[in-house]
This record gives C-alpha cells, structure tokens and sequence, in this order.
C-alpha cells in the first residue's frame, strides 16, 4: 500500500465485493497502482486489511477522492450489481469526469443496457467499457476469461490492462481478452457464454442421471468415470467439477452429498437472456432453452411436481433391445453427453455471428472461441478445436460442418441414438439430448413439415408460400370450390 | 347504410383493413350501428360500396368526425398494426376524447405495451381494452374468440357487444367473450393462445413427417388418416384443415401441394414473445419453444441447412424391434400427438396461472378455455374437457394431474416413448415429441440431476444450496482441505 499520495493510481475500482476485490487485487499484483472505492468505506479498509500489501493500493473514501487519485485519461473499473445499482453510480461518477475519461463495466449487465449507457455516455464525451468477466472469484483473482466490447479507442487504453490480468491459454499463452466489438458486444459474448453453461450443466446432468438410474453407478463410482472423461476430448472444468462434487460426502449423513441436496435447480437471469435474445434473432438454441426450463421445472411449480412423482403412471415400454455391456454403455452416455455438448456450442455460436451480423458488431468467432479456453466456467480442450475450426479463410456456415467436428459427429451419433431410445423407453428425461438430436436430426434433413406448416398458415391467416419452383409467393383460394392457387402480387392477399 | 345523420353510431372501428372491415360488419349484422373511419377514405368507400347494404354504418372522413357520430362515452375500436401504429392512433384520438370514453385494441399488441397504455390513457381518464381476437378474418366476420382485457368497468359498456358477435361454443352455446382482467390480461392470453397454436400445428407436422417418412403414407392418403383423427379426440379446427391442406394437389405439377411448397416456416412474433414471457415468469413451456425454434431452424440459416443436407452423417441405429402393423403404428402416431398436445396446452396453462399469480391477474383457467372452444384456431373439443378440469374447487396443479387427463395418459404413454425411440433411431426429428416427453418425465420424477448442477453452482460460485433434512442454505468449503460444509448464515459467503 503506497502512502505517497501524490502518486496516481492507474485505474480505479468501485464495489469491492468479492468480484471488485479480487480484480482489484489482481490488478495490483500485476504492477498496477489501483485506487480503491466503496459506497461503505469498511470494505475498503478490510481488504487494505488483508491484502494491501499485494501491491499499491490508494485508498479512498468518496467518488471525487476516487476520481482525484487517477491519472488521464481516467479508467474506472464499477464493479456493482447489474440493473439499476450500474446506473446510479455511472449518475454520481460522469458529473465527476472529464472528456475520453473511462467507465469500465465489470458485472454482469444485460447488453441492452450496455448499449444504451454506451449511448448516453459518448454524449457527453466519456467511453464506457462493458466487459464480461468470467471465472468466478477465483478467476477475479487470478486470471478470468474477459470479454470486453466499447470503443475501438477506449481498448487501447484498458486492453493492456485487462489483457494483463487474463487468464492464458494453455494451448499458446495467450491472453483470454480481445476487444470484440462496439457498445454492447462484450455483454452479448458473455451472456451466450453463459447460456452454453447452462447446457454445459445440464448434459452432465443428464449423463449423470442416466448412469445412475439405467446402469445403477453410485456417484463415488461416478465420480471416477467423470475423472476419467476428463482424460478424453470431454476435458473440461466442468467435467472436473462434477467429479468432485460426485465423491463428495456428507459428513452428517454418510451419504452422497448430491443425494442430500435439494433437486431444485437456480437460475440468475443469463440463461434466459440468451434465449430471449435467441427468440428476437430467429436462432434456434434449443439446448441452451431446454436447460433453462429444465431448471424452471424442477424449482418453479413443486407442489405439481410434487404430486406428479405420486400420481401420474409411467407407462414405460421395454428397452430397446440393444443390450449392452456395462462399459460399452458409459461410452454411450459419454459419446451422447458429447454429441449434446457439440450442438449447444454449434448453436451458441450459430447465434453470435446472427447477432453480429443484425447488431453490426465485427467480432469473429475464432476470436470468440479463444477467449473462452481458459478462466472461464466452460474452459474446456474442445475450445481450442472450435477456435482452429473458425480460423482461416473458410468459416463454416454452421460448427457441426467444419470437417473434424463431422466426421466426430459420424463416431458419435449412433450411441446418441441409442442413449436417447433407452431413456425414452426407460422414463428417464433426456431434454437436452433429445432436443439436440432433434436439431441435428432437422438440420441435415432434406423435407422439413415446415412445408405443411406453411398450407396450414396459408389456410387460415393466407399467409402465403413460397414454390420451390418458382419466385413470388402464393396462395390458395381454400374458401372457394375450385381452390385454384393465385399469385399473392395479382391478387389481393391480407 | 344509413343516411341519418343525426343518429349517432354505438361504436366506431377505425382501420378497416381486412381484420377491422370484417369486424365492423359483424357488428353490423348484429344490428348496432358502426362508425367508419379509415386513413385513406378509399377503403372506407370501399367497405361501404361492397357491404353497406348489410347493416347501419356511418362514413367518417376524420377522426373528428368519427368522435362526433359516436354516442357517449364513446367506444372506438382501434384495428391497426400492432407496434407504433396503435401509439400513433392513440396519440390523435385521446385528445378528441371525453372522460370515460373508450379505446378498444383489437390486434395482436404486446401486453407490456397494453400495460403501458392502459395506464397512460387512465390518467386521461380514459379507458383502453387491449383485446384479444383469435379466428383470422372468417373468424372476425362470422365470430371470433374474444379476449378482453381492461378495467371492469369498461367491460359493462363494451362487454354486451364482444358477446354478441363472438363464436358461440357448440357444447352449450356461451359466447367465447368474458372479461379476463385489468390491463394487459386479454393480449396476454391471446398470446398464450398463439404459442399453443405453434404447438399445435408443429407436433401435426411431426406426425404428418413420421407418417411419411416411417410408414411411407402419401399426403393423400394422410389427408384420409387425419379426417379419421378427426372424429376422435383429437378433433378439432387444425386436424380438420391438415387433411385439406394434404389432399391439395397442386395444378401445375400434379403433385401434393405440400411437396411444392418451400419448407420454411415463418413467425409473426406471438409465439416468440410467448417464449420469452415464459422466461420471465420462470415456466418451462417446453413445447411452445421447440416448435418456435423449429420454425426458426428452417428458415434462419438456409445455407447452412443445403450443406447440412449433402454433408452431415445420418448415423442411423437399427429400430427399436418394436414391430408394429400399419395400423397400429398409425395410432401409436395418433396417441404420441395427442399427449403431446396435451403437454403443450398443460405447459401453456401453467404460464397463464402462474402470470396471473405474478401480475395480479384474477382470470379463472377454465373461463379462459371456455373462451378456446370455438371462433379461434386452436379450437378443439378438448377444451371443453380442460374447461371441465379446472370447473369447480379442486383446481389441478397441473393439467396433466386432473382425473380425466391422467388416465388418458396412461393410455397414450407406450404409444408415445415408442414413437420418439423410433424416430430417435431413425433420424426423424421430433423436437416437440420428445421434448413434451421428458418434460413429462421429469414432473413426475422423484430426483431429477439439478441436484448435481446445485452442486455445481456451490462448487464454482459459492451460489450455496439446500438440504433435503434442514432448513437454510449451504455451502462447501470446496478450495478447502477439509471441505467442510458451512451454513450460509454463519459465514460469508458470495
């Protein structure tokens, strides 16, 4: 802790709850001067307390000491809780601050509301940052995945900083931080993130329940197979996770500790966005719903589930008749939770470059994919694939057709098949396998009953279609007796 | 037409696109007397020259005119564009206004606009109607579902006549007209309609594809098969016009109409935005998603589906062994659309009840069904069974849980996983079949995986989780050697 109070500080950090506190710390263990800033001035003194000598820390005790201890142009790093706690302190601190000065938003803000700050504040001459920030606290501290959108300018000034305390890449050091596009692109970039991680979540969870209730494998049993689908191109930190919360028991009860906690699913908000922001761009992210609503229905209307698990018949029919050995079949979930995994990401990333092309932000997805091989929640090997797969000249109109993820897919498919059949039959939900493979299932069909959608919509509202023979749309005349079909231009169609 | 100027009109439409003109001469031939107003006279005079025989109408030129035929306090039917539009009428007519005049909203608004403009027009006081009206423009004409919101006050002047040239429900004659509730409700609902209505018509498009692709049924042969559906359960307005659209053939070609038409599906937002209040409400509507983002899947990204077309690996296992005979296989189809349905209607009242939990909405389930059962286009007889389930005290959690229902399931399951497992295996998408599937399964399961992604979430962000034997919220000290559990309460925790 520097007590020259003539130095100036680098960047600034208000809301020094854990996230705030642990960048900031991560910032000055990194040669950074930090000027530290709570709305109640006891967090500060309790992490100059416990870690002030890290690094230089300026302490200070109101927004115009926190604004007076920074060079300029002037970086503030806000790091208070999304919605409107974001917008009043951006209202005491932009009265404060002077022309190219910084506003640096490290929570986890809705985009829209990024680009509306991003907006207002260009307005009166002053960058605002949004950045996503990935990694949980441990990642705050020592390396987070972050993704950063705003002006093209204002990353010259915080790019090296924040590329600095990133987390690097094992596959070639370098920093999980680029700047992705203008206003609200880094939000965006982070919310998708987090919307793969719902589905990331919930295939495991799907593995795990199948394993458990067709095969009979324990969790501590369990736990061994997840740590050994972290040696397979499964690697990943949240396979590694799920292997330690598997072997962990309870100390009251002897038991699994999953089997003494409660089976009801929390959401904050990222996952629905994403598929809200999915809905408004017309991209289909079936896997990143189905794990949102697989949370809403194990925790949103228990009493029904409740009375559900008593009263309402099962009806299960006889497995498949693909008799499996006990190993060939954890292969089979290993190869499905897999297959899943790849269609959430194809779809995750499917909805990245429509909103980049709807919202004109220039971000590419191989840089995209880079950022997240480390720090973050869904670090995992495959995020390097998928960074080569987007690399280059010849981007792939959809992941699932970059030649290594189609030929994987060609190895993995039939024991999807098998795993969803089984669980189908056996009463086990599947939502996620099923709905991916469904999805694959669509994309590589030839006749969609979209076609018959299309007579239905045309029957009752006219619609209109489109001939696969010829321009224009179309229509028929359902309501007359000769149901001839007109050219929606000559006629008049509503 | 009459030419007594001196009389005035009961109400007034203005906007006489198709929607609005067919609205007026139902009110017309229902003997009130109808003000005329349109943007452009033309459509008026049009109106007027075509059907002015038909009833009591008065020609307005302008909006002022319009307000000055109209006995008081006056009810004004807006039937424009749903967005900007309906400000924009707003914004001209609310000065022309007297206190407790009435501005009804007759197209597919977005409630929380609904919301916004009831209470703006209050403060004026003025009342607005956000209505619902379901039945496209045959249905406008002869008798639509009407689903009104608004105060209760204005349902006294406005409600007689919504009743009267509403549909009347063929199992006891009722109109399918009734007050819902304040604000928003009537839109609200309507859109839930429109999302059940995706629904609907996607699980038909399923069977119509699994038919085809499995048991190589020709659409002729189909159109046969869903006229026989319709004069089961099942029947109702969507089965009736499938077996219409099937046995089209086309004049040019002679081949099925469905084969001619471009299989991409379009979406006119209501389903989307059904999704995406779901999300907030925090209830999994399962059912409505997928078939939303069915839609999407085949018409966002066409690139990427040719290529997926030629490209992708099929993967095909060998079926189930589930042998089945022609006919058997047909009704297996038949009982996995009708459960199907069943959920999507059962996941569509669960988000009616619970937006009016949350909104504070006093609608009853079965007055809204009740509303269902004729004029608009999901109508169906089972309407009035789910009118029947939620009659009474003993309202069901859930649909699936009403007597009736549950046994039907009973009935319907084996049929159901066998279709989903042989469409698994043989690469047919069922993205609404399987998914209603293990929505199913999961209401009734007793331990579903969330327990394991509750893990998760403690493991990776401290996000703590519940026990099954104690109240409180826990959590592990994961980084921990011990990895001890702690109570929230006792210790900080994130």
């Amino acid at each position: 802790m520097t007590e020259n109070n003539s130095k100036k500080a680098q960047i600034g950090v208000t809301g020094l709850a854990v996230m705030g506190a642990n960048l900031a710390r991560n910032l000055a263990r990194n040669g950074y001067t930090v000027a530290l800033h709570n709305r109640s001035v006891e967090k500060t003194d309790a992490l100059l307390e416990a870690h002030g000598s890290e690094g230089d820390f300026i302490r200070t005790e109101t927004l115009q000491e926190l604004v007076d201890s920074l060079e300029s142009p002037r970086r503030i790093l806000v790091m208070v809780k999304a919605g409107q706690p974001v917008d009043a302190v951006i209202e005491q601190l932009a009265p404060l601050l002077d022309k190219d000065d910084i506003i640096i938003d490290g929570g986890n803000s809705h985009f829209p509301d990024t680009i509306r700050r991003e907006r207002e504040l260009a307005e009166k001459g002053l960058h605002f940052v949004g950045v996503g920030v990935s990694g949980g606290e441990e990642g705050a501290l020592w390396g987070p995945a972050i993704m950063p959108g705003g002006s093209a300018k204002s990353y010259e000034s915080v790019g090296p900083m924040l590329e600095k305390i990133a987390a690097k890449a094992p596959q070639d050091g370098a920093p999980c931080c680029a700047w992705l596009s203008t206003d609200g692109a880094g939000h965006f970039v982070k919310m998708v993130h987090n919307g793969i991680e719902y589905a990331d979540m919930q295939v495991i969870g799907e593995a795990y329940d199948i394993l458990r209730s067709v095969a009979g494998i324990k969790p501590a049993d369990q736990a061994k197979i997840f740590r050994s689908w972290n040696e397979t191109e499964l690697n990943s930190y949240l396979i590694e996770i799920t292997s330690q919360v598997l072997e962990q028991v309870d100390a009251q009860t002897g038991k699994p500790l999953v089997d003494v906690i409660v089976d009801q699913a929390g959401q904050k908000g990222t996952g629905g966005w994403t598929v809200q922001a999915a809905i408004d761009l017309g991209t289909p992210i079936t896997g990143i719903a189905e794990s949102v609503f697989a949370r809403g229905l194990s925790s949103s209307n228990t009493a029904a589930r409740e009375e559900a698990q008593k009263e309402l018949p099962a009806g299960l029919i006889a497995t498949t008749g693909v008799a499996n050995a006990d190993e060939e079949f954890v292969e089979d979930v290993r190869k499905a939770l897999f297959a899943s995994k790849l269609v959430a990401y194809a779809q995750g990333l499917d909805m990245l470059q429509e909103a980049a092309d709807q919202y004109g932000w220039t971000y590419k997805l191989d840089v995209v994919a880079s950022l997240w091989r480390a720090g973050c929640i869904i670090r995992a090997e495959l995020l390097g694939e998928i960074m080569e797969a987007y690399s280059g000249e010849n981007i792939p109109s959809n992941m699932l057709l970059a030649p290594g993820f189609k030929s994987l897919m060609e190895d993995l498919l039939p024991s999807w098949r098998r795993v969803v059949a089984k669980a189908t039959a056996l009463g086990i939900p599947v939502p996620v396998f099923s709905s991916s493979l469904s999805y694959y299932d669509g994309l590589r069909r030839d006749r969609l009953p979209a076609a018959l959608i299309q007579g239905q919509r045309d029957y009752f509202g006219a619609h209109t279609y489109k001939r696969i023979d010829a321009e224009g749309d179309y229509h028929v005349m359902w309501t007359e007796d000769d149901r001839r079909e007109v050219n929606a231009a000559d006629v008049h169609v509503h």
